[in-house]
């Protein structure tokens, strides 16, 4: 029987990069949906957080920044920053790029991601902030 | 009652980054569909336009085609050039890494955005184009 | 009448950025599935790969890899490296920016793709290897 299952996960993040695995907290939605088979949304609320795939490891935890660094310095000149005062034109850039969502397929009752790669909210805000993902699933 | 819904967006744009704000058309859409809950899958035709979502504020506006710079110069020599004579391989390189889609979640009949977060076509291309973007909803 | 349809996908890569045109057998599973309207997610499984449309053209498929190079060099540093040794830093950083995940919709049991936008998997790990795509259909 389909149908349609939605949960919010909300948590603490330190800005500039921090990444969170928020993986278990995903595969605990798509079992208590009771759904077999289907997809699952998994979406930052907000424009300066985005939703990845990594292999959620120390080494990548370091290099991740790093490319962001190339794509969006923070010290570049920003007009974002010129007209709100509030430093975080690259995060905006950022997380614009990367995206806000997810979808994943689930089987049976299992999201089909490999052994080395999780699901992680990456915050590009530069300060620490509450964070609410919304997660959607549509199921049978 | 679970089903589907499908709407279609045209308009124009200037190219050359243009962003054109979509998301009072997709809220329309998501009304127009009567679901409650559900997933907003949208989707550009075409391989040299995205959608994002972003703070549309007219800092970003100027901010995110400088990275885009960074990200596939115009000025560079593209094979696709060479070969097409269109000048526009920036405009595909750029389309392919930011991406085609956007699936976000709704909740009773709203879009989970942020307060600050709307939903944007962006125009990749060198010239003024037609634009066709399809909204497909899954919910019930 | 909706449900969801499953298939996966397998076949052989041979890494640093080889691109693999996947359209018809997405659009293989949206006819085997019968269903008219709905959402398609194309996921890869594994953090070294992703999922792109591009026009599937030969300019392209030497411009792209280029990019890639400005975003996630292959010989910067990498701490991921430092610690396992693989070579492979730039692959997984790529496929994190890039995205394992397309959502397409269908009507009328045809993908809405643009003339010259084809579904690629990108190979972006540093060897040859075995690759699992899984599709899900939702729809009716």
């Amino acid at each position: 029987m389909m149908g349609t299952y939605h949960s919010t996960l909300t948590f603490q993040t330190n800005g500039n990069c921090d990444m969170v695995d928020i993986t278990s907290e995903v595969e605990s939605v798509v079992r208590a949906s009771g759904f077999k088979n289907g997809i699952c949304t998994v979406f930052c609320v907000g424009s300066t957080g985005s939703i990845i795939t990594i292999e959620y490891e120390e080494g990548l935890l370091k290099d991740f920044p790093e490319a962001m660094e190339r794509l969006a310095p923070v010290e570049a000149v920003y007009e974002h920053h010129l007209r709100w005062q509030d430093g975080n034109g690259h995060s905006h850039i950022r997380a614009s790029i990367v995206g806000p969502s997810l979808t994943a397929p689930f089987v049976d009752s299992q999201l089909t991601l490999g052994t080395w790669q999780q699901i992680a909210f990456v915050d590009f805000d530069n300060r620490s902030r509450s964070r609410k993902v919304e997660v959607m699933l549509v199921g049978e």
